[in-house]
């Protein structure tokens, strides 16, 4: 069968049939969450490794810095889904040879910036000639409190997730339909400039249960941690933290705002679950933005919606092989030389 | 100015330049050695990330399993070359979604017995769609004694090789200039098979000065050993261990046998200086084929050659972006899946 035909996560379960388990003796959490964790001396090492692929994952309105961000923060955000403070990094970079030095300079700008966002740095790597630009993160982190698993959610938890939901696919909807709507700058940033919720993962270590990282989706998200941790959980849709110009993306382009809040992904917030009695010592502290979104429950996938019904809540999002995230046009290295590497945001916008 | 005319060590120097070292403060060992060394809790983490690409890596003669293998050799290759014990990797693959599942099944199981070999294993990994197969992978060990790096090399040292040196070069001409060679057999699973000095590399902890992975040439090699270490060398042409068949690629393609030697690299042996006095207990417990092939010296980058005469020894060797390994023809997909993924060495001799 071909991979297309049988998707990411069927794939992934060739690997972990193939690769023999007993051997890895250090490892606490091995495949099938957002990072792994190893024991190594008297210490927790959480380990991500993320690649960002040219034709599939950079927007052509990306500049070269925002990938080099792009780059460290689509890592670091598995690393702080865990509770795991970020060590560094190491990239293995694939690049054109027509590529120019300029570029390679902006983004390494753009991976230091994020670097030094995230009180973190790069260690290492290795650069090679290929056909389109390709940046293969790995991240390392400390696991200093608590290791945030997807499978530590317990009936009776309150759900909780980081910041808004559905900015980053209300701002690709903005650059590939032209939508007239007003702060399509903010959301445009959400798309091209996602901030990995670092600060949060590692506070979280302390107090809260299970955790995942949402930008394979939110509905896809809730299900991992469902199936993971063997509950089901409760989601009430009015409760979704949604700016209002994504519902007005919504209207506009004809999207329904539910498959932009639920399933669409892109953005690097945290959803997590949390016993109710940790939860204000939690808000009092994180000094970020967090929504309670629903309840562990011990059955059932089911969302309350707007109407005040009950229904199911389908587990689709993103998945690699199988969907293509909103049909974005292929990065152009033309379109960036042309732009001499480093266009403002503002510039671009089309 | 375009990558190719810059080569791989200046755009490494960007790189340099750009990332903000201070930053890293758990690194003992940094960018420009085979792998950074981390301090972490009570103990030292090598890490080292390497990437193959079907167009530039892959031979069309490999089979899938022999893919898998490559990945963690090429990694496992870097850790030993720091006297590091393997602790696990991660892998970040990119696919198309033309691929048959029985590819990925043949690759896994490629990159599972690689493992089982150095007694290691796959901590998880990463899966996306892309044009061409893309092995990215990240390799941890544990340094149990001293750190090899390439900076630690003294006047007065033997220089020494593991294995044998040209196998690899020579069976890539077997292949690609259908050599009638007696041995090709053994030069091609060379190429196409390598094995890191995993067991090697971690014994020379206990022994070696300086150490480096001469994938990338021997000559190359030598010189970063005596730039990083500040020092020179004197090396005997004569006693560079080269197997009889690889002389006879040489006689039978025209092509030097220095340059097969010295200049080609793909062989993935280690090259490391030992004090004099150590020597003989390394050579009694190594219980693999060592040769001394120089000696380190205050200054000067000679080798006397075969005629007894001393020269300047070319610091060339293999550089991504500038040459092309043997100009070996790409990757074939097709070729693979009538071969139906799987087939044996002797099978696939032209």
């Amino acid at each position: 069968m071909k991979l297309s035909q049988l998707g990411e996560r069927k794939i992934i379960k060739i690997f972990e049939r193939e690769f023999d388990k007993r051997r890895c003796k250090n490892a606490v959490v091995g495949i099938g969450d957002d990072a792994c964790v190893i024991k190594f001396g008297n210490k927790y090492l959480a380990v991500s490794t993320d690649a960002i692929y040219q034709k599939t994952h950079i927007p052509r309105e990306m500049t070269p810095r925002q990938i080099g961000k792009f780059a460290v923060n689509v890592n670091l955000s598995d690393i702080a889904a865990m509770g795991a403070a970020p060590l560094g990094m190491v990239f293995s970079f694939g690049m054109p040879s027509n590529l120019d030095e300029n570029f390679v300079a902006e983004l390494s700008k753009g991976i230091n910036k994020a670097c030094r966002e995230h009180k973190t740095c790069v260690f290492g790597g290795d650069t090679k000639e290929h056909g389109e630009i390709v940046i293969a993160g790995t991240a390392f982190g400390n696991v200093e409190n608590k290791i945030l698993t997807r499978s530590a959610a317990k009936a009776g938890d309150l759900i909780c997730v980081t910041g808004s939901i559905g900015s980053a696919a209300a701002g690709f909807y903005c650059l590939t339909k032209n939508l007239d709507v007003k702060a399509s700058g903010r959301l445009i940033k959400a798309a091209l400039e996602p901030k990995a919720r670092v600060r949060e993962g590692i506070l979280l270590g302390r107090y809260a249960n299970a955790c995942i990282d949402i930008s394979d989706g939110l509905a896809f998200s809730l299900h991992e941690i469902a199936k993971a941790s063997r509950v089901g959980f409760l989601v009430y849709e009015e409760k979704i933290p949604v700016d209002k110009n994504v519902k007005k993306v919504a209207e506009l382009s004809g999207i329904p705002l539910r498959e932009i809040a639920f399933h669409k992904g892109g953005d690097y917030e945290l959803l997590f679950t949390i016993s109710s009695r940790k939860f204000k010592r939690m808000k009092e502290e994180i000094g970020s933005d967090v929504a309670v979104i629903g309840e562990i429950k011990k059955r059932g996938k089911k969302i309350l919606n707007i109407s005040g019904e009950t229904e199911e809540l389908e587990s689709r999002g993103y998945e690699a092989f199988v969907t293509k995230f909103l049909n974005l046009k292929s990065a152009d290295i033309e379109a960036w030389k042309k732009r001499q590497c480093c266009g403002s945001l503002s510039r671009i916008r089309r």
